[in-house]
C-alpha cells in the first residue's frame, strides 16, 4: 500500500525502512525537502540525520517529499514527528488526512526543562485525544509510542514476550494497524487493545517510566510487558 | 520486627496477614478502633471489611490500634491508606515517624469524577515526593503501588517474570524494603530500583494504564514487567 511517514528522525527512518522492505510504497514527509537533504552527519545518539540516511541502502526505495505530497493518495499515514509539532505537521496536510488511518507514534514530551522530560499534556487529556479532536475526519490509532524505534519494527530484539498497545475510536482502523504490527513481527497475542482514544492517556503516561529506565540503564533496548494470571 | 500497617482496607489486610505469617509483630493502625471493629460485611469487590477480617484466621496475630499507637516503637511503617488521606494519617502519628522507614504503597487516585480515576498529582510531582517533603525526618520508599494486593504478597499468583519498582532517597531504607519484598517471594532480579523519590512520578503514572487494563480485563490479577535485551 501507499504509506506516508511524517517525520524524518530515527522513528520515521525505522518505520520507512521497514515499510519499504515489506514492499509498501513509502513517501517520507518533511517540511523542507531541500533542507532535509542537507542534514548530514549523526544526532546525539549516533543516529544518522535524514540527509545522511537517505543515501543508505535502507532508504533506497523511500521518496522524500513534503508532508502534503506524502499524504496525497496515501492509504495509511504514520505520524512519527516530535509531539510538539504534530498538530502543525498534520495541519499542513490539508484535506489529505480525511478518512485516513493515522498511526500516531507521538508522545507529548517536553524537554524544555532538561532531563527527565515532563508531559505537556496528561492525566485528563492526551496528545492522541487532542489530535483526534483537531482532525475529526481522520481515524487516529495511537500505538508504538511506548518503545524504542529499533524494537518497534523488530520486536524480537527484546527477548521473551512483551507488548505493544493500541488505542483508538475506530475499530476498522485499529484492525488495520494491528495487521501492520503483525507484519512487523508482533504476535497477535502481544498486541493489547486498551480501548478508545482516551486510553492514549494511559500509554502516553508510561513514558516517564520509560525515560527513567532509559536513564538508569543507558539503553533503549527494553520494552514493557503485562503478565496475566 | 515490629511493623505498623496504616490502613485497614484490602491492601492493609494483605500486608498485615503476610507480615504476621512471617513472624513479625504487626499493629494495624486506624483512626477509630471501635468504629473499625464495627465494620462488618464485604466491600464492593467482595473483600471483607476490617471488622469482619479481624475475626479471620489470617488476622489472629494482628493487633488493631490507633495510627499513633501502631507507629510508636515500630521498626517499619507500611502506608496502605487511600492516597487522599495519607498526609493526615501520617500527621496523626506525631514524632513516631522520625527516622523510620515508610514503605509507601499509596497512589494519588481521584475517583471523584468516577471511573477511570485521574491522578490528583502527577507529571511534575508525585504523592511520594509530597509525603517525603512533608515528613522530612522519615525515610520514604515508594513500592508495591503498581500491582494488586494479592500479587504484592504472593508474586507467583501471576506466572512468569514480572516486576516491582522501588523509589526513594535513602539507600539503606531501599535495601530494607528490598529485603522485605524478597521475604514476600519477590526475586531480587525482579525488583527494579528506579532511583530517588522523584521517580515515584513514573510509577504512580503507571496507574492509569493499570486501571484501564483492569477495566478491559475485569480482573486485577496481572502485573507489569520490563523485558531487557
Amino acid at each position: 500500500m501507499k504509506v506516508a511517514v511524517l517525520g524524518t528522525g530515527s522513528v520515521g527512518q525505522s518505520l520507512s525502512a521497514k515499510l519499504a522492505s515489506l514492499g509498501h510504497e513509502v513517501k517520507m514527509g518533511t517540511r523542507d525537502v531541500a533542507a532535509s537533504r542537507e542534514r548530514k552527519g549523526v544526532d546525539n545518539f549516533g543516529q544518522p540525520l535524514v540527509g545522511e540516511w537517505l543515501s543508505s541502502p535502507a532508504a533506497k526505495k523511500v521518496q522524500l517529499t513534503t508532508f502534503l505530497e506524502a499524504t496525497k493518495g496515501a492509504d495509511l499515514v504514520v505520524l512519527a514527528t516530535l509531539g510538539q509539532i504534530a498538530h502543525d505537521v498534520l495541519a499542513s496536510c490539508g484535506q489529505h488526512l480525511d478518512g485516513k488511518v493515522i498511526l500516531d507514534i507521538t508522545n507529548p514530551l517536553d524537554f524544555s526543562k532538561g532531563f527527565p522530560p515532563t508531559l505537556s499534556v496528561c492525566n485528563t487529556a492526551s496528545l492522541g485525544e487532542q489530535l483526534q479532536a483537531a482532525f475529526p475526519k481522520a481515524r487516529f490509532v495511537k500505538s508504538l509510542n511506548t518503545l524504542s524505534n529499533p524494537v518497534m519494527v523488530k520486536p524480537d530484539l527484546v527477548p521473551g514476550d512483551h507488548n505493544v498497545f493500541v488505542s483508538g475510536n475506530d475499530e476498522t482502523a485499529k484492525q488495520q494497524v494491528k495487521a501492520l504490527l503483525e507484519s512487523f513481527g508482533w504476535k497477535a497475542a502481544s498486541i493489547i487493545d486498551v480501548g478508545d482514544i482516551t486510553t492514549a492517556r494511559a500509554t502516553e503516561m508510561l513514558l516517564p517510566l520509560w525515560v527513567r529506565l532509559f536513564g538508569a540503564w543507558k539503553t533503549p533496548m527494553f520494552n514493557f510487558a503485562v503478565r496475566r494470571a
